[in-house]
């Protein structure tokens, strides 16, 4: 029985593999196919591979996506073959919500123009902070990591609404209201953040008129995936002020090309898809895969976090 | 009955004192003293007072100080009339707290490494990001305000220790200790937070071995006052790497002067004593003082946070 992950773990987590699993050849190779014909299981971050590694990887059982988004992967083929896919929802969630957090309480809390008169040499009290206590905050797309940023923001006194697919109850946020009544929640908000998936439903589902349904102050974030809205709607939003910030963790084209009007504007962060990075991720990956794995091997039982290839999520 | 405020609240907020309180002569002036022979109540953020004004204040009675410091108050001439003190503790919580948060997670989530990698327009994702959930926080001086900050780590699932003069027992402290046991606890943080308050007992408490005794990646964060260290033993710790960085909100003179050694420093994030900053300090303010005034006019009872001149809080 051959694994291959398309990453490399660091050496002792290699080592802890082989030593948990001896009946299992284990190959840890970057950017490097050779043992795709014979691995049953593939471990990946989702943006290696292409219909043509499907079809090469025969034996190919079960993809586990040591990732969240899987829009990068070839759907059709792997759902063609029957493949599984498992992936690692939940494991983004600290350093996603403490990377939020660490986004609205710094401009609340003035720490740009901190940094900068530092940096000047400046002596300047009038920073114009603000507090974050007392705001309302609007999720769209509450799963994990939406429900981890509800919850921190419950413990700021911010009051929580989710918005998703059906407006089924969410942890963490006071009240659910589902995509189609998103325009009438918009106004209320003080921080608007999306952790959407890249789905049929998603694509461009922000349009001019929900940038015009915020306040006019509003911080807008970004966290999720970068086809939610077309990048001249966000910029007209701003330039009119219809909103008041945004904070882009994700683009709709990434690295973001050097030329975008993005870096020209002074009231967006851009944040370089690294909301997510955190010295713990492998671990955690290895420690949804490792039972996953063994489950696996002992009783050919289905991993947890299946991704349908159908559905995109 | 005349009252006097030494700082000017927002007209709407003068406006509701005089019909709230018709009997009342209020004068609200800034760096003018013509009243204080007349006033029997004084406002103050306490900064503007000196022994021959009290002197002067022949009438006084009660100062309310609009502030949490009272150290530059001249104690023995206010102690000697037995001029009744109180302050508005408790309501520098928010914002505080949500300025010490926004230090911390900015830090962990290398917010400054963004910022600057967006002002040279580089898509950069090497942001050596990493998470607070796990870390050890110690709190020196957990009153209003540090009690605040443990409640809101505890959230990020960070492990609360809290350390004051005796020792009994503060709120969202997982495990207190006096201040003669702090070298024992100093190894075990990540992050050492102080908001104490400046008295004889605090005056250059924390030491070379104080410093020593932190990790070598400890974020130390003084939010109390300047002169719990000498800033040179500070600035020997961060050179010789006994600690990481340090977040500075108070200084042992302010501003800051523009030729200190601190400006040129990598690891020092400097604040300009701002951290309390809200729109909404002098409302909450006045929302101590109302009903504090009340019952004084009403039965001639003792406002509440009362501070002792004796003990210097």
């Amino acid at each position: 029985m051959e694994v291959l992950f398309t990453f490399l773990p660091k050496d002792h987590q290699q080592q802890l593999l082989r030593e948990e699993f001896p009946e299992v050849q284990f190959h840890f190779t970057y950017k490097d196919k050779t043992h795709l014909p014979d691995a049953q299981v593939l471990v990946t971050y989702g943006e290696d591979i292409c219909a043509e590694d499907i079809e090469a990887a025969r034996k190919l059982k079960w993809i586990m996506v040591a990732s969240a988004g899987i829009e990068k992967m070839p759907h059709e083929a792997i759902a063609a073959r029957g493949i599984t896919v498992s992936n690692v929802k939940g494991i983004h969630k600290t350093p996603m919500a403490e990377s939020v957090l660490a986004h609205i309480l710094s401009l609340k809390r003035s720490l740009s123009f901190i940094y900068e008169s530092q940096q000047k040499g400046e002596w300047n009290r009038k920073t114009g902070s603000s507090e974050l206590r007392g705001s309302t905050a609007l999720i769209l797309g509450p799963g994990a990591i939406g429900s981890e940023i509800g919850r921190l923001l419950q413990a700021f006194g911010v009051q929580t609404i989710g918005c998703n697919r059906t407006g089924k109850a969410s942890e963490y946020m006071e009240e659910m209201v589902p995509f189609e009544s998103i325009l009438e929640m918009l106004p209320k908000a003080d921080i608007v953040i999306s952790v959407l998936p890249s789905t049929e439903e998603t694509r461009n589902m922000l349009r001019k008129e929900h940038f015009a349904a915020m306040k006019n102050d509003a911080i807008f974030m970004n966290f999720g995936r970068g086809d939610l809205f077309e990048d001249e709607t966000l910029i007209e939003a701003l330039e009119t002020n219809e909103i008041g910030t945004a904070v882009l963790d994700v683009f709709s084209q990434e690295p973001l090309p050097s030329d975008h009007p993005y870096w020209r504007m002074s009231n967006i962060v851009i944040s370089p898809h690294a909301s997510s990075h955190s010295g713990k991720y492998v671990e955690r990956a290895l420690q949804v895969f490792v039972p996953n794995l063994k489950k696996w091997l002992a009783k050919n039982e289905e991993p947890t976090n299946l991704v349908s290839m159908e559905k995109g999520y």
